[in-house]
């Protein structure tokens, strides 16, 4: 009951958040409203119905069935069903022309099996991806008026003014709905496309930015108060994921519409959806980046703390190419490949050099900077490796060799051992240390191996956009852009 | 020229590729080209016409639009266009009464506004993501018929017994199409997403499996022809990757199937999607897992061959663990939860004990195991060391403490350093050493990372099947089931 009671609410609140999310939506639906009422015109006004006649009600239909909302999906199933209706047309007088032969009986198998051999042919062809994707509507709307004409051909002898008439109204409704989408606040797939192309470059690089500055800044107040950030994370790199048959509905409705960049180059929609999938395939380190974050070993600040500056610079340098390339596509000017893939190497450079001196992680440890919670051990509890002394025998005694003046044998025995003892626990704990940061480093190392191939993959992204700047002809780029 | 001479040749292949495939596409098509035929004959038969007349075309086209592949999109296509048309009918009578009221123009006013109003809210509900998923077809066949009926009752006095026969022959479509959709060899979506579920999982569990061994074994071939693995790696996950549309495609029209499991129990279809949506998240993982093997750095033979067994190990748990799901869905019984928890985190630990005891992995490279390829290096070059000490003076001398017995200051100059000088060159051959096995270590430690990385995914894709398992009421969990 209480469930029903809340109903009107629930509905009154997701009709307005409809509308308010995209204001377009009740344009449109105010459009589908006013070219329903133009085509029923030709029913209600005396003179129009005179012209027409009782065919207007497909018109009518038609525009129900063909009016989308964008312009390219209008177009697409408009041209769809014109074609579609010409084609069944001329394929069923043709099959009339056949089965006009005397003998009620013998024309009706004709046309049965006609109907059979079509339809069967006709569902199968929409198999065929290709023609899935592209012409589905056209196939479906042959096989309709197919099946219509030649059955009706059987008892209407004026099946041909039948058919013209049709035809006509079915133009006119089409024209109807052309000139509603194209003309009165027109709505384009590819301007969609277009926008959210540039949204999801822009949000992959907050995505970014802000997973490495948290795994950097806010690693304690985990639990808390990051969950609207942590949201912001998984909203973007999710729009991205999610976006493939959009992309593709998008792409493949642009390629209708009649739309053409300066100097009359067709925009070529399909890189857009490239574009799609490898940001799509860059998104999938994003995400496992962002997993990172959410490990439950975590690595100690203050390892953290020694490669932060670089994670952050090649970080920033790949959010910044990112918006680069929304810029790029906004702006509609090429980038300068070049230039950021220098900065991109040279920001993967320092990482490396970072890592390379690694040594430094371990003295680090050793000198005592007491952010280092593994440091404080040493002092504290010498008798813990005593006590480890007795289980890692094996591997002190050979340990025992990388510390010991001359390149002596692991196996010279115990006595050789206690000499060195105080090398020994020196080096041994040491190695304790190494092995901490080893287990402790290892999500690190994976963020930052992620980092590394998050640049590899956004090397694919830069180059799909490129090819995009060349092939709509993208202004030249012009070097002051670059500051933004 | 050449192009359109080798048409005919692609387009055969094609068609017989679709055909080959799903061999189930081949007879969907005969069975459209049969329900065609068979709705033709209400008009083509005289007895037969003379009962439902000229709106036996009604019939031929609904058969047309509402025939679908699977058993659920015919009965939800059906359905809403049954309720759609009948609820549309109500509405327009009622319309019609409120109409009937003296004078043409104001008729005629009526009905255009009600067209325009009626249309515009249909329009606008279709937006509503609950409405689209659901009812977006039976929303616009509500809009259709009420504007044919609406629109026609302007002229034509028996609206009533149109309207009647024309909901008699929509009735008459789409029971055709439910009786040949589910009574000849019928497809059902419940099916299709149930296998897919299946072949998912195992092509993850082989996904994973080839991954791993490709990495410790088949790391040399890498260039020429490990495409094949690699294809089959990319194909497994791609395929899971690409899957959210069309299981809740396939989740929604199975919700229409009237099927259900052993004593009665709806198949929660819902479900199946949300294991759908748990595998690609746990599939991103595997895409970054997949990325370590196609790394530009790749970590020496050696040091992977130290840990290889617990990552094979782990890997083959988590493999096996998809394919005793895939086999608990296929068989429909449950699996035990514990169980695989607890091998799964056996081998886990197992793991961590690997990477806890790594010192091994230095004292390894000192011993001279001779497949490493730094291990040469110490004795052969001992002039590096010399030349390096110039660049790396501070590291160097602060190393020097931790070897020497007593814990002296760094800065107690070069003279000092000079006396350790064999201590010296040895412990900094080490620090080297880790240095070079942590930069190269990189890709090996964001490997094992995402390997646990997989397993905390992976229990959140147990719980979801374990989940199903319940409300599908699977069978209990019997213990022999197990060696599978």
């Amino acid at each position: 009951v209480d469930k029903v009671k809340r109903c009107p609410g629930l509905l009154r609140r997701t009709l307005w958040k409809v509308g308010k999310d995209d204001p377009r939506k009740v344009v449109h639906s105010l459009k589908v409203g006013l070219a329903l009422t133009l085509v029923s015109l030709l029913y209600l006004m005396e003179p129009l119905y005179k012209g027409i006649g009782k065919n207007a009600v497909v018109a009518v239909m038609t525009v129900v069935v063909v009016m989308e909302f964008t312009v390219g999906g209008t177009l697409c199933k408009g041209l769809n069903r014109g074609f579609g209706t010409l084609l069944a047309g001329s394929l069923a007088f043709f099959i009339e022309y056949l089965a006009d032969v005397p003998g009620q009986v013998f024309r009706a198998v004709f046309i049965g099996a006609a109907v059979f051999l079509l339809g069967a042919a006709a569902t199968y062809v929409r198999f065929i991806p290709y023609i899935k994707k592209n012409y589905d509507y056209g196939v479906m709307i042959f096989l309709l008026t197919f099946n219509l004409i030649t059955v009706s051909s059987y008892r209407v002898d004026n099946v041909l003014s039948m058919a013209k008439d049709r035809i006509s109204t079915i133009c006119i409704g089409s024209g109807l709905c052309l000139v509603m989408s194209l003309l009165v606040f027109p709505n384009w797939s590819g301007e969609d496309l277009h926008k959210s192309t540039i949204s999801k470059l822009e949000g992959l690089a907050n995505s970014i930015e802000v997973s490495v500055m948290e795994y950097f800044y806010d690693s304690e107040k985990q639990a808390n108060e990051d969950d609207s950030s942590e949201d912001l994370i998984y909203k973007c790199y999710e729009a991205v994921l999610d976006s493939k048959s959009k992309d593709e509905t998008l792409a493949l409705q642009a390629n209708w519409e009649p739309r053409y960049s300066r100097s009359c180059h067709r925009i070529p929609w399909q890189q857009y959806a490239k574009i799609g999938a490898a940001l799509r395939h860059f998104s999938y380190t994003v995400v496992a980046l962002h997993g990172c974050l959410q490990s439950e070993i975590q690595t100690p600040r203050s390892i953290r703390d020694l490669y932060k500056d670089s994670c952050i610079k090649l970080a920033q340098q790949v959010s910044k190419v990112l918006r680069v390339m929304a810029n790029s596509i906004k702006k509609k000017h090429q980038f300068s490949l070049e230039k950021l893939s220098n900065n991109l190497n040279e920001a993967l450079q320092d990482l490396d050099n970072a890592l390379k001196s690694q040594p430094q992680l371990l003295l680090g440890s050793m000198k005592g900077q007491s952010r280092t919670p593994i440091t404080p051990k040493t002092p504290k509890t010498p008798n813990f490796y005593m006590f480890d002394e007795e289980t890692r025998i094996s591997l002190s005694s050979i340990k025992s060799d990388c510390c010991s003046p001359v390149g002596s044998k692991s196996k010279e025995g115990q006595g050789h051992k206690k000499v060195l003892r105080p090398q020994l626990s020196k080096s041994k704990t040491m190695s304790m240390i190494t092995s901490l940061e080893f287990s402790e480093a290892l999500p690190f190392a994976a963020f930052t191996s992620l980092l590394v191939e998050m640049v590899a993959k956004l090397d694919h992204v830069m180059d799909k956009v490129e090819e995009l700047g060349r092939m709509s002809h993208f202004r030249e780029f012009i070097d002051d852009d670059e500051n933004i």
